[in-house]
């Protein structure tokens, strides 16, 4: 059940700890607990720490404590990251302590099969006893940006960003901090279910439903165990947020590397793709996809039809990015005689007013970031706009030198009149219910256009398909959230 | 017809003039032709530059002629971005100047319709009284980075590298110099061929065919003009080295944005697939899929056959990867008793020998690089690898400084051990017919390793799909090569 604030989640304590008993960190470096309490105090965490150590009297730097039982407060999570053969007794300690929450990074149990599920009965059988909810074995850890919390071994240098995600892989958390840093956006809370012995991936949903730094959830998916669960979890989030899901069991291939991973067992693509339909969930097809389609989703208004116009200056691009609508039944209408008579001003001889709109060149830059996306935003016959980007930082200052700016003033006139545009076209956004999606082969650490674009909150993916694809996926939430809202 | 070597080409003056008589160039850095030029003299071009103008006597810092007959010599090429109206007379000059090659940026031609279809008419008759042959009008120049010659208005940052390309938009080469820089590789030679009035893509393949560095061919299509010779020219030089093209007139909506941009009279998707089969070329469904599929014909061998191991540290990411090759053909075999005994030592008891092969981690870091990927690589039931990297720089750093190595060594010794793994693994690749594909979510901005991985000559791609994609191209070529071998 989703619960109505974030506080009455079963697994709030596990995403937002005042207090960790730390099981597993020493001061040897290459031990991974190490690296996972190292990573909590490198972020800045600011609850309690308590590491429970059986010789040491501090761990990099913080009192230690023998056992669990020393301590004079009860955590509000043990985070567990022992041999397997002692996480069991541990985490009774944890259990006759009075902790009630716990991540158990540890693994050796259902995953390696044999006395691994013996191992791992045992374990939800202490947990039940003490009415422990526990994230885990065999995970990697959770991250809840928004409260400077990165319990696991990477390092996390992504924004305090908008994606909730539930991963039946904990590589799909850690491994896409710097990814998601080269996109500018980043995780709000991600967790790593690992076997799943106790929280499972709806538990997270749920969670990452009533998140209010959650604009959109992701799900990594080898196998869903609890099938009607899921889909009623999903099905109350998407009339408020959207779910994507990449599924990977869904070929032959597929499905024998999640059974030996997590022990998963998959099921073939139709019967999944039918799971996600019923659930109004969006099925990515990459990894890539699945966080190009959480960044439109949660930075743009859905698309109100599919009806799409593109702005370039360029006529590759553009006519790349029509055949990608094409292919994903994105409509390209003709502009109306309205919003051609309003373009005519601003259009060259060299330009063609065709959708694409190939501008070729503008006079006045400023224009191509908000009088002429304006102008096309309004046109009655779009629901969106696809608009290319060209321009690096160094193209602009060679242009600035051109027009006569001295040497010394030129960085910061570059940086002023980019800053100027990017905001011009976020305004533009904030204030169109159409979503605008730009596109470019440069990136953030290319240009600083693009870096300015992104960090005023607007959307910029890498390519023309992948924008291509995201718009589809905002006239797809369209539709799903309106379905799921008429079967009340 | 393909020439027996490169300087027999008709247009090898285009890719690689001893001297260059530039149209268009100022002082006045806003305009393109001054861009243009910049390029030229800033990537370091050694052959001889007349710049022409009617009233500069040098144009940045190059001594200036008022016009072409005033030459001592005869340049090998015209260079030319004047204002459309002025474009035939400037040809008309070099021709009786003797000049027999030029590249003509100008816009306003066929691509305007009306009376540019007959300026056009008017300066190929020009041409073909003089016996030029040009490149364009409409274009944006030529790269040959091995000559150190960028006659493009974007600096040229990528290497000098074996991707030939021929494009009927500018933007698919000069956008593209940052987009192969982020990935380590680059063009060998790259032509804009514009409105194709004189030089078309056929003559650029047939150029590139027999260029020597160039190892793979990229070509973007709107449309193909001459069907029979493209196709004959194709099947001539596919034995010796692959083409992959990207089509992008096959939808509705590619197909008229083409029509606006170039005059391209597209046809349907299934024509070109036709057309595209006879002649043994691949492909791509992407811009980025064009160029991670030319990145792994360059760097590596064809594949044997379509059985693969997948290798990796990290179980979500190796599931994807099966689920990828499954939906592309590609099989993945089990390991042979022989391969399994062989890999016994080196896989701790959480690791996993079904394939993929994930490791989970190995003691020995060079094992990763060098004993274990040798391993699968003798399997016989295998004809290639995918491997996962995930080590960031940091990583490794903590790593070192964990084992005892003191702060002021470890940025040194990192480098000597992540330069020894790379060699390790190219070193492999070196000696094997059967390819090795990395993939990872990092980059060579982010990561030492993968870009001495890169640097070493190795593919690293940044995502499983797209690794498993490449791996399928390097399966597609060896099969399509031979088809063309049995056909004689």
């Amino acid at each position: 059940m989703i619960p109505s604030s974030i506080e009455e989640s079963v697994i709030y304590p596990i995403a937002n700890p005042r207090s960790i008993a730390f099981f597993g960190a020493s001061n040897n470096f290459t031990a991974m607990g190490t690296g996972i309490m190292g990573s909590i105090l490198s972020f800045g965490y600011k609850g309690t720490l308590y590491p429970i150590h059986p010789r040491e009297e501090t761990v990099q730097g913080i009192q230690a404590f023998k056992q669990v039982s020393d301590l004079d407060n009860t955590p509000d999570l043990a985070f567990i990251v022992l041999p397997t053969k002692i996480v069991c007794q541990t985490l009774e300690a944890c259990g006759q302590k009075g902790i009630r929450h716990a991540i158990i990074v540890s693994a050796g149990f259902n995953e390696v099969g044999g006395d691994g599920k013996a191992l791992q009965n045992k374990l939800t059988a202490i947990a039940d006893k003490y009415g422990i909810r526990f994230l885990g074995p065999n995970c990697i850890g959770v991250v809840n940006s928004h409260l400077n919390l990165n319990a696991t071994f990477l390092p996390y240098d992504a924004s305090k960003g908008f994606i909730g995600m539930a991963s039946q892989s904990g590589s799909f958390i850690t491994q896409m901090f710097s990814y998601l840093a080269r996109l500018g956006i980043g995780f709000s809370t991600g967790f790593s279910v690992g076997n799943e012995a106790s929280v499972d991936i709806v538990d997270c949903m749920e969670y990452l439903g009533a998140c209010p730094h959650t604009k959109v959830i992701a799900l990594y998916i080898e196998s869903i165990r609890r099938g009607r669960a899921f889909i009623e979890a999903a099905r109350a989030i998407i009339p408020h947020k959207p779910i994507v899901a990449f599924y990977v069991g869904g070929s032959e291939e597929g499905g024998k590397a999640g059974l030996s991973h997590t022990g998963a067992l998959a099921g073939p693509d139709p019967l999944y793709n039918g799971v996600f339909r019923q659930s109004g969930i969006i099925r990515a097809r990459s990894i890539e996809e699945m966080f190009d389609f959480c960044y439109a989703l949660g930075a743009s208004p859905p698309a109100p039809g599919n009806r799409v116009i593109i702005q370039t200056h360029s006529g590759g691009p553009g006519a790349v990015a029509a055949d990608a609508c094409g292919r994903n039944g994105i409509k390209l209408p003709s502009l109306s005689p309205d919003t051609l008579d309003k373009l005519k001003p601003f259009v060259p001889h060299t330009g063609s007013v065709a959708n694409p709109v190939d501008l070729t060149f503008t006079k006045n830059p400023l224009d191509f970031f908000q009088t002429i996306p304006g102008i096309l935003l309004a046109d009655e016959n779009t629901d969106g706009l696809l608009v290319y980007f060209l321009a690096s930082t160094g193209m602009i200052q060679v242009a600035l030198k051109g027009m006569g700016v001295p040497e010394d003033q030129v960085e910061e006139q570059a940086n002023t009149l980019i800053t100027q545009q990017a905001h011009a076209m976020a305004n533009l956004q904030k204030n169109s219910p159409k979503p605008i999606i730009g596109y470019s082969f440069l990136t953030r650490n290319d240009s600083m256009l693009i870096q300015a674009l992104q960090d005023a909150d607007m959307v910029i993916l890498p390519s023309p398909e992948r924008a291509a694809r995201a718009m589809w996926a905002l006239t797809e939430y369209k539709q799903l959230r309106e379905k799921i809202h008429r079967a009340g």
